[in-house]
């Protein structure tokens, strides 16, 4: 089945082909009234555009947005939502006409060729059609638009180990992130990031990475009881993002290594009547039962290495037959490191549409 | 916003508190014609019920399932589904009548306590009511149903690791898992565990665990691109599983750490021609593009400790106040042991939605 | 398929048999802090259930709701909701032993019968098994609890048209209604109809009936463009209503009759500034453009007669052999009498739908 | 709420207004392999685009299928669907850049404009915004690419009442239908509607229709209770369509007229063995308890007249003032006629997806 939509009350469905026309998103469910014009939206997509350094995929991508429907000028002349959902085009600009014939009939090992020929009986090969990486423009342009819908929130992403080479905790400074090339929070390990990538590349290698996010300012009370948790549809919306093969809440796997007392976050009263209450950790990455506590919501996501790399891997022939791949053409030789801004629009839209499902069951708030 | 039920074409809903008078899921979408009687569910349903070893809670609970709609007797006069939904109802039997005005007037740490009052202004605190693991007996009723619908395959899941202890991978031997009271499929492990968990127990603490479920004989071919991936609804539904903080498919965060070369799972023909292809390794866990290879379906879940322990913790109550918390009764030492039948349930529930899902698509498989 | 769940973000679920142990019917998402106990539901039950007069099925049933879940006592020691799943549940007790070999042999016409052994295989003939209007007993419990989210809101239903005498517009008086045994609002109309049904009870013939439902106190702006238009939910609601063929929202088929001048209903100026505007009739219906307007919300309902009849028809053996059938047993003479009340349940159900997502996404309304 | 996808397993999305850039479509869930490209498509734009008699509104509008995605050259390089999201645009070219002061600022009587304004607190008004009829080209594209899902059913609409002048049942010719520009199998009532047409556009009024739907070689078994019928969901889709006020199934409210006897389907075996069975009647119009009985979908919608109308019509301003309202521009007298291929659009997706919902819970058929 193929099931291109996500979310419950706001909910975005996502179309295109990596070297199709282009592709886009539909979001639906947007509160009206909200400022919106695509030059809200393009730094996101800035963020996650391919070609920007020499440790990036060299394709050239604008990624322009465009809206195309959903907006419309309100009384004071500025560009608002309408409460109509909302279309988000981005036209490809870089699909290089060269010749698909060798990926077109051998499967790429670690990729979704085979896969897709087993399902569907035919496969768009062309830099992996729909299973391509590209169909995250989408999800950022629309997680654009989900910030707009919880201002009271703050989403930060980052690379927090590359390669198996982790930050330091201490040295996390968030003003670091946008200064260099692989949104790294410790200005020591970019630096040694960048001669790991580096290396990666010259060998036709490639790696994996994990990306931290982090969101402030949600308040205790999103969430649902029991197969919407907060934690449920994080999980999801992260293992949906392309690469990735872990998500992990709060502490994670490291809390199945705690014990009850190391790990239950101990609570106080807050400084003055009405207070939120004062919690001395955040073990739990800010929810329990599903539903966020008010502190700070935590998640962790795994991107594997980038599988189309340079070194040959045996593989098989769509008939079956036994051959080599080699993946050339233009490749990240880490995706988790451009995947940080599409881990922070899957935040984005998650919570956007848990904070709309709250008010819908809870009146008051 | 509650949200209780699950799935996409196979749905179930769930229902009920830890200490009302019972709780059940009402199973929608079920194929008919499968043969389906309450003692086909029962041992799934003893595999995870509590007061079976010291090493679990003490509540005694029979947890056995009544079938109240959705079967009836074919022509031969067994008792087969009839395609309309399927009741299964669990009655709480050993509710003990206590005194709850503790548990009412403060917040256990690391409980759904607080986050419930937040959200809803009210909760039935009794045992946890609504966010009581008890709800996972629903849940593994609704699995052992999903089982008929995937004779193909067969699911194993397995405690991994507790309190940090992790088995030999060398040492696995699935026939060792039910004879032990951990799930464990080392029987060294076990003997070491053992008394990890007693000493736990004695100390008023609690112990977390890893899960891992492996599902062979999925067929190439299930799941759903972009955001119904078999490893995204997989995340979902291991994620909404009570006390779980983290999911893996496959290597999953292992991955992170390996190049691209060492993570590509090679590819070579099948023995003779139509057969499917052999794989030389399973770093992917069975998905790749979120649509199965044909290999085991593999993840790993992260239970956290219990959060009721009896070692006290500073909270708060439900008015605001400093208190200390220490939470007597019945508990499990480490609810990942009765957690892995939960997961063995979800997977279930999960591959039976998905090959539902793909024959709607593609009508000739 | 089977698809036993309505609603987008307040969703019921409803399962059971006509002749089985029971049913009932799982409420989801709910607010929490409304009053509710069984007797607020009772009153609803008690309007539907069977065996009540002479002009209705002599079945006997006491329909007692009981609530299993999602209730709980609040500060002041009042049931109230707990935004978690209510399972109301509603035991069968006159299930009649009887010989079914002959109604599991052959295919009443009008009924499910056919359709279902062609769909499902199998089918539970007693009584008309899922198919059975016994269904449509959860319908109106949930209903009662949805009434408790809309307090703004009355809602009335009546029947307008029995075997195709019609009430006088004039006659109208809503006391009348709970007077005479068909929810007639017309005392004349209502000694008529007593005489029509009596003379179709004894010939062993059946009638059909209109159903009108009209819904004040809906403020403008529930509803939803363009799949969730008001009007599309309710007639979705109504035909699902067994032996519902029509539905119309305001003037209906007669609107296709009108100009567009006849059609159009004139807004003025509320009395003072502030006012909502002042319709000068109500063709559409309360509704346009899938919106509430302000004004009343009004549907009609037609309900073909009752397809278990004494008189014999043609029809076939479940081998495909002729044969002849006439279906003796209890039942209504007339289908769309009892169906009043649930009309009304699920009016009440659509409308608490529509105001928990319009306030999903309109926050400060 | 804003919510614009419909279906279940085969679900479109549709976006756009009246005088935006363009409108469109994404369909998802298709089945792979089916030959598709534009010029399939353009036929079904074609009966339903305005301009084409001097009947129907006199905006321009080619009405162009682009598609976007989801289509790949097979092997003998024909395109077809990749079981990827299909988007479906159409670009608006004939926007007239014209003075909406007016229509900004009072509410067209009949139109959703003050029940936009009072949901959401903005509007696009230019030509009715989203909600404008041109939304139904979407819908018409998306039946398209249905109809290539159910190549057993054949489906056919026309009008069969304009203004309240009937056809003749007996006069009924399909092959008359594409002869006039009224979409009527009588061609009698095709002249007298001619003038009638014309009246009403020379007078400044407008007219409403009834439009009837047949689908044939529907197999038995299709659909889904409870809360899925067939019967609902065409309910649903049909009363979503704009100016729809009502919808039946088979006999609809003249099925409320008739006795048990009179509306019985009486059946008889089929002429050898395994035939379906022979009925001697349709006022079922092929469904019963929700699932397709093997005889022709008949179903019968209601548009109301054309709420533009060059009569003037008190209303108010969106100040609240008293003001009068006269719809200059370019208006169908009357909208039914250009309903009628998105009547058989809708009757096609909800078809298509409950042929896919079947299969998905029974294997075999």
């Amino acid at each position: 089945m193929s099931w291109n939509t996500f979310g419950r009350v706001l909910r975005f469905t996502t179309w295109g082909e990596s070297h199709g026309p282009g592709l886009g998103a539909v979001l639906d469910g947007c509160p009206p009234g909200l400022p919106l014009s695509a030059k809200d939206i393009q730094p996101f997509m800035d963020a996650r555009k391919p070609g920007q350094s020499k440790f990036t995929t060299q394709r050239k991508e604008a990624d322009a947005v465009q809206i195309l429907s959903g907006v419309f000028e309100d009384a004071s002349g500025q560009q608002v939502t309408t409460g109509t959902p909302i279309h988000l085009m981005i036209e490809n600009t870089d699909q290089r006409s060269k010749d698909y014939s060798e990926i077109a009939a051998s499967y790429r090992p670690g990729h979704a060729d085979y896969a897709y020929d087993a399902k569907y009986g035919i496969r768009d090969y062309r830099g992996g059609g729909r299973s391509s990486a590209r169909e995250t423009a989408a999800r950022v342009a629309a997680g654009a638009v989900a910030r707009r819908i919880i201002p009271e929130v703050s989403i930060t992403a980052y690379v927090c180990e590359l390669g198996g080479d982790a930050i330091e905790r201490d040295a996390i400074n968030y003003e670091e992130i946008a200064r260099n090339p692989f949104f790294c929070p410790d200005s020591w390990a970019a630096v040694r990031w960048a001669e790991k990538v580096e290396k990666a590349r010259k060998d036709g290698s490639s790696l994996g990475a994990v990306v931290e996010c982090v969101a402030t300012g949600v308040p205790a009370g999103w969430g649902a009881p029991v197969y919407a948790k907060l934690d449920s549809d994080l999980a999801s919306a992260m293992m949906s993002i392309n690469a990735v093969k872990g998500v992990e809440i709060g502490d994670g796997f490291e809390a199945a290594r705690l014990t009850g007392e190391d790990n239950a976050d101990a609570m106080s009263p807050g400084e003055k009547e009405g207070d939120p209450p004062v919690f001395a950790s955040n073990h739990a990455g800010g929810t329990a039962g599903g539903i966020s506590t008010g502190q700070p919501v935590v998640c962790r996501v795994a991107f594997k290495p980038t599988s189309s790399i340079l070194t040959p891997v045996p593989s098989i022939t769509s008939n079956g037959e036994a051959t080599e791949v080699r993946t050339r053409g233009r490749h990240d030789p880490c995706v988790g490191i451009r995947g940080t801004p599409v881990v922070e629009a899957m935040m984005a839209l998650v919570l956007a549409d848990h904070k709309m499902l709250h008010r819908a069951q809870i009146a008051t708030r």
